[in-house]
């Protein structure tokens, strides 16, 4: 019998309700804290920037099921569940004995996971009466989620694109254009905090950073405009655990269990929505799977950062958030993977890391584009810059299971598709592409004035 | 209760046949001719240039049913079926009773239906032991598929891409050259219908007629090497017909059957693939749906072309073929719409139209983009110019619906994302982007030496 290779969901299969794992995590994460009176946050303290509905998510360590509000929902119903696929011919030129599927988050529209977050944190914006909304991108793929999102809703978005991602990837500035949101390369002369950066350095190509200060500058000084995230907070996560809740049913009908799953890591969005609704069972029910985040080797905050009290981005606008940095004026090496270039973890993984429930690894660019090329040529799927880190993880992974003779079962999300980054395919296939590592990025000293943890 | 957005197939319910219209009809098409001694072709004569299944295939009137070879269906299983989507969103944005449907092959790998005869087309080649294949390309999205399916099955592939579409979509040669595929573009200086086509028109942007008859000398001047193409022939539709097959089996599952079914037409290959499954229903079981084929008003064949045998393409090396055509050298004008670029219709859908089993519409290009924006802002998926054809359409459609109080079924080809072809929303979004008519392209003279019909 032909062995099946797909497995997917009906619509009346769709999970109703996200995953929280706040609720079920031993040690809380650490309250973010309110810069000016080092105080722990209160919901009340970010209404001026995000929704007050995700503001309540993202301190919620109560409620472990958060029902998916209805318009919502009836929008995933056009494009979830998204397909787990078994990756046959991948395990066929590794030959290895390794089970590995992955998540197929590539056919959601706009190209990435990103839009299951962008949906509902417009939604709750256009409930709240919000008119506008604005936000960063790094590689494009949650600008023009959002920009999307914004249209469905009858928002207008205004989205800060890193400038060397607008460089790497015009066409992603394009899409966003096509949904009718207005582009702006970060930094800009057009905030504050834009004109801060310039000055100090005038060419400095932006990072995630950068981009979050001038979108939340714009945000609190914009009438009727809230401010939305793409990865890091808690709230994202929250939104991105119906990738993991979905893939937990469609192991099942593969009769199987995951012993590792894996993901890329920027601000953690990809990785919490497919990892923590299994984590949920180590938690609760004694399964063991290994958690493993892929990040790359000139960003590396989960294995060479600090925990501590840092700023999510450059201008220091944000709360205080407990999280393994490099420092909020960490300006990255200018690599591909344009959502990696993150200084820092979001608080639930910065949590989960020092608790010992998962770890990062770090992968140089041109071992990504490897596993990038190798995963095209063998599963027909162009993978974006972000997801070769996570099959370049796998490869790792499937190949110690060929060495030592183990049939694990591996799972990682394919986080994106990278037909809008094909110019950095092409630089790897002239050989241009180069290796980076963190001392190829700039650290700078900025630690100073924020509590001890 | 939800109204339900998407129909999919589990594995085991994708087709295990394609199906063959040519059994059904009435009136079998014309014979293809050698340009020679203008007798009717035989399977043999067509061995040079075609997998010798393939040819088979083509001349095939006999069998309504042929088995998709099991390896190519093992291929199939990772991708197919495509989901079937109600428009919920378009209906609502045009207030239009029509009932909208979609089928999605924008998801497909490589972003396009045309996966869909590349496998089966290199697994032939592959097995009566071919080594090379080649082929052209006008938009990028056939040649992307043949790249990948040759790699598939261990192939080398070669591809000449319309000059004009080389220079619109740079990103669709690097896909080519991601899976393996040698790029160039057409006309070129590397075979003699080239260089016979730079010496008349030294800044001639290439069409699909001139990248076929570079792709078909290469083929035949090359030690083990076949030429595969994207549209046109029988064999084409005929494993395009898994994409009607399946809709088939999805509308059963919304309760409804088309009144109307739509798709873009350039050769014919999308068009064929969705309508021929349901055509067999009107010409076998009475039913009366209407079948409406959406091409350029700059290249309108079906409606402005004429009659007649004509090559294939333009330097007169393919077999005679009876079909409706704006003569083989007609030169097109430079839509962004590249896979449209094409003189003339397969010789099954020619008949088709004598017979008035469907009809053809005009779509200028800047009523394609406007629907094709719609549709992104609507439904979230940013359409390929071609598919902009289709969208056309059926908004004229459900626009008469809405004028005339009907609730008309409507069931259109999402035929490829347009992903890469952002430059030309670009355009569009700047104002940059103009009308063509047949007036602006060049009909040359050169129907001279055929036999009449």
């Amino acid at each position: 019998m032909a062995k099946q290779k797909k497995f997917i969901l009906q619509e009346n299969e769709i999970p109703t309700q996200w995953y929280n794992i706040q609720a079920d995590m031993k040690n809380k994460p650490l309250p973010p804290l309110n810069p000016a009176t080092k105080e722990p946050l209160k919901a009340e303290d970010l209404y001026p920037i995000f929704a007050q509905e995700c503001c309540s998510q993202e301190l919620d360590q109560e409620h472990q099921w958060i029902d998916i509000p209805e318009p919502v929902l009836d929008k995933y119903k056009y494009y979830r569940a998204t397909p787990l696929v078994r990756a046959y011919e991948l395990e066929k030129a590794l030959d290895t004995p390794a089970h590995i599927y992955f998540k197929n988050e590539s056919v959601n529209p706009l190209g990435s996971h990103k839009v299951n977050s962008a949906l509902p944190q417009c939604y709750y914006c256009k409930e709240e009466g919000v008119t506008n909304v604005t936000t960063e991108t790094g590689a494009g793929q949650w600008g023009a989620a959002l920009s999307y999102a914004a249209k469905v809703f009858g928002l207008e978005a205004a989205v800060y694109q890193v400038k060397l991602s607008l460089q790497q990837k015009p066409y992603r500035s394009m899409m966003m254009r096509t949904f009718g949101a207005a582009v702006v390369g970060s930094p800009s002369m057009s905030t504050r905090a834009g004109k801060n950066i310039i000055t100090r350095d005038p060419n400095h190509p932006g990072s995630l950073g950068t981009a979050i200060s001038e979108a939340i500058e714009l945000a609190t000084t914009t009438p009727n405009c809230k401010y939305t995230l793409g990865s890091v907070l808690n709230h994202v996560s929250l939104h991105q655990s119906i990738i993991g809740l979905e893939a937990e049913k469609q192991m099942e009908m593969a009769g199987e269990y995951p012993d590792t799953i894996i993901a890329c890591f920027g601000g953690g969005s990809n990785f919490g929505g497919l990892a923590f609704p299994f984590m949920r069972h180590n938690l609760l029910d004694g399964k063991d799977t290994e958690f493993i985040a892929a990040e790359p080797a000139s960003c590396p905050k989960l294995t060479r950062g600090e925990f501590r009290y840092d700023f999510g981005d450059e201008a220091g606008y944000t709360p205080l958030l407990p999280m393994y940095t490099l420092g909020h004026d960490f300006k990255p090496a200018n690599i591909h993977a344009g959502g990696l270039r993150y200084h820092g973890a979001g608080t639930i993984v910065s949590q989960l890391i020092k608790d010992g429930m998962m770890h990062g690894v770090d992968i140089p660019q041109l071992e990504s584009f490897d596993a990038g090329m190798l995963f095209a040529r063998t599963e027909g799927i162009i993978p974006a810059p972000e997801s070769c880190h996570a099959i370049a993880a796998t490869i790792r992974e499937a190949i110690r299971c060929k060495e030592a003779g183990e049939e694990k079962v591996i799972l990682f999300n394919l986080s994106g598709h990278g037909l809008i980054d094909m110019t950095a395919y092409d630089s790897y296939i002239n050989g241009d592409l180069h290796n980076y590592t963190l001392e190829d990025s700039v650290i700078q000293e900025n630690l100073a004035n924020v509590p001890e943890v």
